[in-house]
């Protein structure tokens, strides 16, 4: 029986691809330090769990498709903090920010479509594309600038009348680089000029380091109509699996549109809409905490990485990950190999190869990414294990 | 800027589009009966409430993207009760029945493919075709004959090479049919004749009244291979704002196309999943309970209905759903002006109008459906209102 094309063409998830190797080498007993996925090890404010206990309903019912109103002008509110100017009906509450990026995707894209996302890119981008019937138009970027953008002329030279937008992370994921405000500036201006939207998806906007000014698409007055913000609670709260995100854009026509894609699906889950609305109580020093916490390990984590012989990384400003080139052939087949064939005192480690964040074939293959949302001890073994690892590899592949 | 085709062309909820007038209403103090939507009053089961309280997680992580252990455990058991045997292996959870469908049908339609419906049909079965590019081709059922299917050949005639599927929620929502075994049988015979897919929508399986004998798709050995079922605990359990779905076959190719999907939007709300598992746990009286509460309100509805000059109804054996014909003209027509014009002591109503569940243009023009999920006490003073609106209505009318 016949499959869509869609289905056949997508990719499993590459970061989560390994996992049963990874399984596989826990059951024989060896400790594997996961530093593939950008799953965060602090804990989710008492604010949330305080609204989850606060539930006291004895129907669990269909809420309002666009979410509950407590919600969405706790959300407001936050956003009004932050000196960014959107109002309960510019929000809509999506299943994480995964299902705000499908719907925003959907209402945009017609099949044959696309966007253009610098890469190396978030892995998940290509399939909601995919389900859009969109193809990725892939913006070079390198380790040798920092992932930074090239120029305007070199990206307005991909856009084509199938363009519908530029979608970008903000921090970046996979890199952490942190676009300028020039940066910033110079996407309004093609996505002006050539008319087209801009998907901002800033789920990782309290994670900037070092003092760097953060630049949001939805302070630029100009380009209101056609900014859409993607966001979550999942990363800035540390609740991934509560699944709330958003989607905000001042372009109403377009929120009418992703309004009917939400009374299609019903709802979204209602109890955890409830206990995210409470999170507007947190302790104003969680954020910065946790901020001040994955800068420490950032830090750690590049100056082990740096002191490794061969390996090029470039310091992230943003975001809880590192992307770095490493003194191999393939990352895949190192990645695998560690999990197969290597533990170092009975540990290993689950690594992010990086042609899993490329669509252009044959890029990233020497490169990983590192997740640095784990605790310092892990972070301190896995250098440890990276170092013995690429020596014992390097020795029995030469 | 452009908006997509999809976009374009999807409607508004039309069972949700009517809430603005209602709301409109009950700012008048007019107070409003809600039969329009399937959110039952009765009370979600204490094990619910006890497994949500049992999650004493400090941080909130993504789960598996098929669904947690536990909670593909508690369902494999339970379809194994009622004697259909599939294992964890053949599951994954989804965010409702809702995302159970929609994935399924991206993972075996391409733009431009079809998925036969008996009509009338549950009306976001056409947003979610739009989602995956297809088109509804509407097989004809009439109150006639109680919404029965049309004959074999008259089901086969509508097939295509474009067809991929033919979708049925049994019992049906909004008509309450109840297949017969024979139906099923012929529905699998064509199948496997035409070599297409069985999308078996069973969200309303528990609520089958009269002890009508009730076939599952998943009980047909000869066509495991093409079913795929839909379920949920919304209905089941009373407990819609979960958003807990399944998908479930033995097809272990598109099973693992759908693993595809999953792993793109990550996971299904990890919390919600946790106290869903404990619903295995509920007192085996509750689902018996409720099963008599439907019938006898179903009951109470109907003898009103079919005392109510010039209705037309036929006693609906499933789901909570009655559908019947009015004397009336325009059913949109007659529900805004129950909202905007009309009020009986204070109180109005608020319907599903017809054409809402029919893509086939002109249908249900004189069709309602009402849900009998809501309390004894609000059918009652319904079914007074609407006789008096009828009269009122024809007479200003005429
Ligand atoms: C760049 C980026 N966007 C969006 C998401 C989606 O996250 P969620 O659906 O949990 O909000 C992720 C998750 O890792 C991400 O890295
Ligand atoms: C026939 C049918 N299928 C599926 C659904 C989806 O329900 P949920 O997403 O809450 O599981 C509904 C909801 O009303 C329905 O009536």
């Amino acid at each position: 029986m016949k499959l869509s094309k869609r289905a056949l063409e997508m990719n499993f998830s590459p970061i989560r691809k390994l996992i049963p190797l990874a399984d596989a080498a826990e059951a024989k007993g060896i400790k594997v330090y996961k530093l593939n996925i950008g799953q965060p090890n602090v804990v989710t404010p008492d604010s949330f769990f305080e609204g989850l206990h606060n539930y006291k309903e004895k129907i669990v019912k269909y809420s309002h498709s666009q979410g509950i109103p407590q919600l969405l002008e706790s959300f407001a509110k936050s956003y009004q903090k932050m000196g960014i100017n959107v109002k309960e009906e510019d929000l809509l509450i999506t299943q994480g920010g995964s299902e705000a990026i499908m719907f925003v995707l959907m209402a945009i894209c017609n099949e044959g479509d696309n966007i253009l996302i610098p890469e190396p890119f978030y892995s998940n981008y290509t399939s909601f594309c995919q389900f859009a019937g969109a193809e990725v138009v892939p913006i070079e970027t390198t380790i040798e600038t920092s992932f930074h953008l090239p120029s305007k002329e070199k990206i307005e030279s991909l856009i084509t009348d199938k363009t519908r937008a530029i979608m970008l992370s903000n921090p970046v994921n996979p890199t952490g680089t942190v676009y300028t405000k020039d940066e910033i500036e110079m996407i309004a201006q093609i996505a002006k000029e050539k008319d087209i939207y801009i998907i901002a998806d800033e789920v990782y906007r309290q994670f900037v380091y070092d003092d760097i000014p953060y630049t949001s698409f939805m302070q630029l007055d100009d380009v209101k109509d056609r900014v859409i913000l993607v966001d979550s609670i999942s990363k800035h709260y540390s609740a991934c699996g509560a699944r709330i995100g958003l989607i905000a854009s001042k372009n109403k026509e377009l929120m009418s549109c992703i309004m009917k894609f939400s009374q299609a699906r019903l709802c979204v889950s209602t109890i955890e809409q409830h206990a995210a609305s409470n999170l507007i109580n947190t302790m104003d020093n969680y954020l910065e905490d946790v901020r001040i916490k994955y800068q420490n390990r950032r830090d750690l984590l590049f100056s082990y990485l740096n002191r490794i012989p061969g390996v090029v990384c470039y310091k992230p400003h943003g975001a809880f990950y590192a992307f770095a080139k490493l003194p191999i052939d393939n990352a895949e087949k190192f990645a695998k190999w560690l999990l197969t064939d290597y533990s170092y005192e009975n540990q290993t480690l689950l690594l992010a190869p990086g042609p899993g964040f490329y669509q252009s074939e044959g890029k990233g293959e020497n490169e990983v990414r590192f997740s640095f949302c784990t605790s310092v001890d892990d972070i301190e073994n896995s250098m440890i294990i990276l170092r013995r690892a690429l020596e014992e590899y390097n020795r029995i592949e030469r």
